[in-house]
């Protein structure tokens, strides 16, 4: 991992403030923070709670990509933190941010980063409703 | 401007929290936040540091662009204050925030969000550069 880069999966509680002050840099004019939180509902039903799981692999496959991702075009850092275990309505699922020296490039990079955190790093989610019904929802 | 949004322009320092919490709201799955900082070069010379002065329109069409953002589909809450003045270095000359149910919904509200406010509210930036020279980056 290099000093341009952050990438972490805790069980903690996560904050935006963490990402954003990774990503400083006096070279960027722009940062773009992306932040997935737990919502009241899902698919027209009540959330009660949620739990997410990760593959060993995740951690590695995280910090790949974040490298990958600061490798952009205009792109000066890039942070990213997921969380697993147990979590509440409004709690931080995942933390991402991206410092470029242009807001395309940081826009353009941070919903890469999410895009492809959903569709390859092995963090499944496991989702209970209020009518006592569950799904899991899986990436890859 | 109704509970939904925040939307200011002022001569003191932004913090991107501001926002942030501005947007919270438990119908939202995805926040995205926006800041623009002063850079330390620009146009491949040093910036010795700038001013942003705001017609005073400029209020009334920021706030009018951010109702209207906050009414694109899925989005739930929305947050945009620019500052005026002199800056230094690394100062957030913008700092906005869009919370909405989906992802690709809050990056794509923010980036209209931004991009319009560039185009359509009368804010300029006086830059100065380390070798003296200087030069107005306007918006009409």
């Amino acid at each position: 991992m290099d000093s341009n880069t952050l990438s972490d999966v805790r069980d903690t509680p996560l904050s935006v403030e963490e990402v954003l002050s990774a990503v400083a840099d006096p070279r960027a004019g722009a940062v773009v923070s992306f932040t997935g939180l737990v919502r009241d509902h899902d698919s027209g039903k009540g959330v009660a709670g949620l739990e997410y799981s990760a593959h060993p692999s995740a951690v590695e496959a995280l910090q790949s990509l974040v490298l990958k991702t600061q490798q952009r075009p205009g792109v000066v850092r890039v942070a990213a933190v997921h969380r697993v275990g147990a979590l509440q309505i409004g709690d931080l699922a995942v933390a991402l941010a991206v410092s470029a020296e242009h807001r395309g490039e940081a826009f353009e990079a941070c919903s890469y980063l999410i895009d492809t955190l959903k569709s390859t790093v092995p963090i499944w989610k496991h989702q209970i409703f209020q009518d006592g019904s569950q799904e899991w929802v899986g990436t890859p």
